[in-house]
């Protein structure tokens, strides 16, 4: 099955290990998490073709990026407190700009929107979801390789739709109304699902 | 726009007050928290033409059963640790076969399948979605204040498939693959969004 990612924006998503008890008050974390579960999970098992990319913008220690591999990752399960608990867990270790290893399947790195795009753009077709895209069902059949970038309750601001736009194939929409990320992971998937079958 | 409903069984889930530091420990409420989020949040707002039933199974004091009102929820966040604030509220409560208001949009009673299913077929269409059904984007222009019923991670055992059959008006698939309940609900939302569009 072709591979698949997804990148997602966190605005204001904390870039040091926070409170379990409070994920909305960690930079809206559990949008991350929500966006992780929906692109990783289905039912009783995990997308192995699926690789998850956060980019981590809050705070003074800004940017942190996390990568997490589908076909490695270990021990997670899809609610958002355990997501949760191995953001964490790579927020607490030092990093430089090349990924490094947090345990199986979970990286971090200092990476930031340019240098990730420059990375994946080497492997992936580069699609920006945003409102007033191409109907996804119109431009699904063509994809190839996707990532798919998409922001988090704040979208992306100025700068950042800048650089995703040097390296974006297409912008794509994928409902007629404004939906939270993790819906629009859900829907991205569900149209390539139905590609495959 | 047409009124919209999903029942959930929770075929474990705990019928008494629990920790929001485990709540796949409860049963795996984590299910039903992210079925509720999906069912009722779309972004920077709620669907107020969606109303959600929770059916929980789990443990000596079931079954319960919850009501979940998109027209009059209040204070209610997307992540599964608000909404399972509001589900631990509920199941504190004395209640009997009749709904009792906890709060603003959620009541709760000790209504079994059969009597849900009573209540609800007056005022909806049934649709189990189970993963034989028909395919959903060649059902979905006919359906008309549709309810959904969809089984947790477990799905339905062979006694609530007997009741749910009585009352279902047919049984739909959602997706070419077995996805967590959750996904099934967005999916169904989209594809009955493109139809209002």
């Amino acid at each position: 099955m072709d591979r698949r990612a997804f990148l997602v924006v966190g605005n204001t998503a904390t870039t040091k290990p926070f409170s379990l008890n409070d994920l909305p008050g960690a930079g809206r974390m559990d949008i991350l998490c929500r966006c992780i579960s929906q692109a990783l999970f289905i039912s009783h098992g995990i997308r192995k073709n699926v690789d998850v990319y956060l980019l981590l913008l809050g705070g003074c220690d800004a940017p942190k990026s996390i990568r997490i591999a589908g076909s490695e990752v270990k021990r997670m399960s899809p609610d958002e407190r355990n997501i949760a608990g191995h953001i964490r867990k790579a927020l607490g270790i030092e990093c430089g700009k090349e990924w490094r290893k947090v345990h199986s399947g979970v990286y971090v790195s200092r990476k930031n929107l340019e240098e990730l795009l420059d990375e994946l753009s080497q492997s992936y077709k580069v699609y920006y979801l945003r409102e007033d895209g191409a109907d996804i069902r119109e431009v699904v059949g063509s994809m190839k390789t996707p990532l798919f970038i998409l922001g988090d309750h704040m979208g992306l601001n100025a700068d950042s739709e800048r650089i995703v736009e040097k390296y974006a194939e297409e912008i794509v929409k994928v409902s007629p109304i404004s939906l939270m990320a993790e819906q629009c992971i859900a829907i991205v998937h569900y149209e390539l699902d139905r590609l495959d079958s």
